[in-house]
């Protein structure tokens, strides 16, 4: 079974509210909240490297992520070469180090068959985002797909996760960065409140156009929102849509054509209909399961 | 929201091994085991009817299903539309029943606004399901897809799941029905002990080829081989293959080319890399997100 090579696909994910929750252990720390996971997202390839040493490759150019390190460590694979592949803004809000971790902990799972079950696998990704400070809830949202509610923080075995059940064209626009560390390094007190009663209000009524509502509620609760965000969520909920602000990022999601018909320029994509998953080498070549990465 | 028509489509499911756990709730009802999910599976929509009663339709023809009749019921929608639709063998342990239900739940939620989320969908199509003693962990696995271990028995907040990391080519025959309710109307003492000691088998080592091997030690340990199922089985090991019985029903599934290289003319698909969803129209249309139902 061993064959030294494999890729993965993760999702995407904004992140629509959330509660911070820091834990004794990496695996029960993380956020309750809910959010989007994105039919852009992440392409993460492992193979055995020629050499002692080997190779980070992020969108082409030289480029290693902490928590990538972090995974496969954990897994004690030999040298390996790494490449993430990613549509998507980085440092944006949309979980990339997460899928990247993710899909690192899949492929080389798999490339050196390392054993390890789904929930092993996502549990090693999540302590890693922990660790390094830069996510707490993207992995598991990410390994679910579709669009997550996390009930509970923590790894599998420890979190709990529910669901919205919807498919829908999402579309988003960035406007640049925003510091992770600098939100989750002060005091999430009121942050934390505001999330809890966001997700209050949604498992009370689990649909998307309310998940939405709730999650601007947050932004400006938990004061959180830029300038270019809030303009471009008023502009879409003023021709008539939903829009809201991706944590952490300077990023606006909407439903639908919500952005298009406020006159923005974004990009498009979809509820993803599937958690993070192995990508299988036939189905690239006879075009069939990779349908549902785009 | 409400659009009063929706379709869904459900992987189909084998189960490989298992052991049978009765509750006093339906809800906390189950069965522990390990199975695979397949892009072959059930489509199902669910649409308003024109008059006091609507139609159920199965593969073309008229024909109802008690599970998807109780899930509509626990809905509490108005007279519907049911199509069911699926390429899979009907009562030969591809869980077509499950699905059905499951199917039913989401496209009647999206149909007609239910508001529930996809927790609530699956429990209410599980409790539906045990109800009816048409099975005890297709629905919970068909939500999850992939390669699914039920850890825990039950509907989400009860049961707990683990997977398996693959993707791989799966190749089954049918050699025609077996009775669920012979087999799980008599005594399940020594069926499920070795449903347990095949589940501790596979935790120790969760990779396809283990799941495979400890599904043949469990079919021969319950005694619930029949002739056509051994031989093939047989014929596939002697060929190099990975074979073994889907639970419950006269049905051998492998991995691979293990049937062809056996000589038989199977049907082929994948593992699919997803749980239920809505199948949405514009990617229908588009031809996007239903390349992963095939």
């Amino acid at each position: 079974m061993s064959r030294q090579r494999a890729t993965a696909f993760v999702p995407g994910h904004v992140t629509a509210f959330f509660s911070a929750h820091p834990g004794d252990r990496p695996a029960a720390a993380g956020s309750r909240g809910a959010g989007v996971t994105l039919t852009d997202g992440v392409t993460v390839g492992v193979s055995a490297a020629d050499g002692d040493d080997g190779t980070r490759v992020l969108d082409g150019d030289s480029g290693a992520i902490g928590a990538v390190e972090d995974v496969l460590d954990a897994l004690g694979v030999p040298a390996v070469d790494v490449s993430v592949e990613t549509d998507l803004p980085i440092g944006a809000g949309f979980g990339v180090s997460g899928a990247a971790a993710s899909g690192a902990a899949l492929a080389a799972n798999r490339a050196f068959d390392c054993g390890r079950s789904e929930n092993e696998l996502v549990r090693i990704a999540h302590e890693a985002e922990v660790d390094r400070g830069t996510g707490l809830g993207d992995v598991v949202a990410q390994a679910r797909g579709g669009v997550p509610i996390r009930l509970e923080p923590g790894a599998p075995g420890v979190g709990a996760l529910d669901g919205i059940p919807a498919d829908a064209r999402i579309e988003y626009v960035t406007f640049g960065e925003l510091s992770t560390e600098a939100v989750l390094g002060g005091d999430t007190t009121a942050l934390s409140a505001a999330g809890e009663a966001a997700l209050d209000r949604l498992r009370a009524d689990p649909r998307l156009p309310n998940m939405m509502a709730a999650a601007r509620e947050f932004a400006r609760s938990a004061d959180l929102l830029v300038p270019e965000v809030e303009t471009a969520i008023d502009a879409v909920e003023a021709a008539g849509g939903e829009a809201a602000m991706a944590m952490l990022g300077r990023t606006v999601f909407a439903l639908g054509t919500g952005l298009s018909d406020a006159g923005y320029d974004p990009d498009a994509c979809r509820v993803h209909p599937a958690g993070a998953r192995l990508v299988s080498d036939a189905a690239v070549d006879d075009g069939g399961e990779t349908a549902v990465h785009r």
